[in-house]
């Protein structure tokens, strides 16, 4: 079974297309997780005890975990295998190097931590895709065109009247030998996602940008509809509530966006 | 002082371009540090203290230790913290992120460690670039031109008759506000070289490439010779020698390299 299976099966299984961030920032945990020597770990266990049914995969972004040094790292590890295979963990590492850097880092994410997948910048060209590819079994997502106000100034460069990303698209498609690469393009870009699904009808694409930097995940879904494909919220739903009950308050986020992607998909 | 003047002057205070690159591979320590209970800081440590008056800037590239999991980032943080004010700290992180996760990945990488300056990745524009900006004081390494073989399919992209590498080098020289932005043009590509410095006169060149990876110390030195620049080796220093005098060793390549360094910008 490919990477690409393995997730399809998932997303059928759950009856859904959400990815949850697993995003911690220390000043916005609830007071009900603060008390313990782990808060961070406590905090994503509790949000992935109450969402697990109805999210196939999840998401910590590396950055939030370094940023607390050390004990982040811990944090992080526990995480990963704390969800063990209940769920595919997606380590959103946005690594870019080469050679044997890239190798190293390929090992960081797949062995140090036993990610499912994992995020890489491949502004390097294929060099930064290859000690990732050879993985097979794991998930590799080719950032591509992303979600952010600046994202056009290098990833829409005008190539021979094709903008980058494309070529960006074009290249992972070709490198997806084992049924193990995927695409990250923003959610705040219906129009750009739709071309990449056009040149990548095979590939599942991770879509974050919904929630707080205000993509629309409905029109996200219809965009990508044509192959496999993630929405992935982090703060809307991990920091839905900070109350003694902020677990449930996830769960309902996590319920309404994965309604609302059923409902964009839905025959009208 | 700015970062770029407080590098020129550690430069000339050690008639030195040479940034060290402290890439440990555990299977090539020398048996010499294998015995304690941290191999790899004890290695950096020797390492640091037989080169340290001929190199400005070391450069530790985190994939290295991320690779070896928690004990990883434990002889990193020591071997930062063991450099301290003696020598510029460079961590060849390529981190590229954008809003939160920038902010989260500049203060993992500037306070829970304490970098002196850092690597980018900027394929998201602008917006990859301002968190670590913020830090007037770090130094900013934007990724232009590197130095592997398949750098050209996208850096090369041609965008009204220019390379993409050239709009980085030009966007980079924008970003500069604070004397804190430098570049990284690998040493495999003299020519892509001297064009990013006509570009971007006043900005240090980071060059990783020499050694290992084939690239020309004396070409890239006399390319990039219009303005402040860095010629960075790892392997070919630090796993000099694997005896006992390993450290010398690694003393005897850095001179040798500084001195053919110098040798190619000396007057004719």
């Amino acid at each position: 079974m490919t990477f690409a299976e393995r997730l399809s099966a998932l997303c059928q299984e759950r009856g859904s297309q959400l990815c949850v961030g697993l995003d911690p920032i220390l000043d916005r945990l609830p007071g009900a997780v603060r008390g313990g020597d782990d808060p961070v770990f406590a905090f994503n266990r509790a949000i992935v005890d109450a969402t697990v049914d109805l999210a196939p995969v999840y998401k910590p972004n590396l950055a939030f975990y370094e940023a607390l040094g050390l004990s982040g790292w811990t944090s992080l590890k526990r995480t990963v295998e704390y969800i063990g295979d209940r769920a595919i963990v997606l380590g959103d590492a946005k690594r870019g190097d080469i050679g044997s850097t890239a190798t190293a880092y390929a090992s960081a994410l797949f062995e140090a931590f036993d990610f499912d997948a994992c995020t890489i910048n491949v502004y390097q060209g294929h060099d930064a895709a290859v000690p990732f590819l050879r993985y097979r079994d794991k998930g590799v997502f080719v950032l591509c065109r992303t979600s952010n106000k600046s994202a056009p100034e290098l990833q829409d460069a005008d190539i021979d009247g094709r903008p980058l990303y494309e070529r960006v698209a074009t290249r992972a498609v070709e490198w997806n030998e084992a049924g193990n690469v995927g695409l990250v393009v923003g959610a705040t870009y219906p129009a750009e996602l739709a071309a990449v699904r056009a040149l990548a009808p095979g590939l599942p694409i991770l879509i974050p940008g919904v929630g707080a930097q205000g993509g629309d995940a409905a029109a996200s879904a219809r965009a990508a509809a044509g192959g496999p494909f993630l929405i992935s919220s982090s703060r809307a739903i991990i920091f839905a509530g900070d109350g003694e009950d902020f677990a449930a308050a996830a769960r309902r986020a996590a319920l309404a966006q994965r309604e609302e992607i059923a409902a964009a998909l839905a025959p009208a």
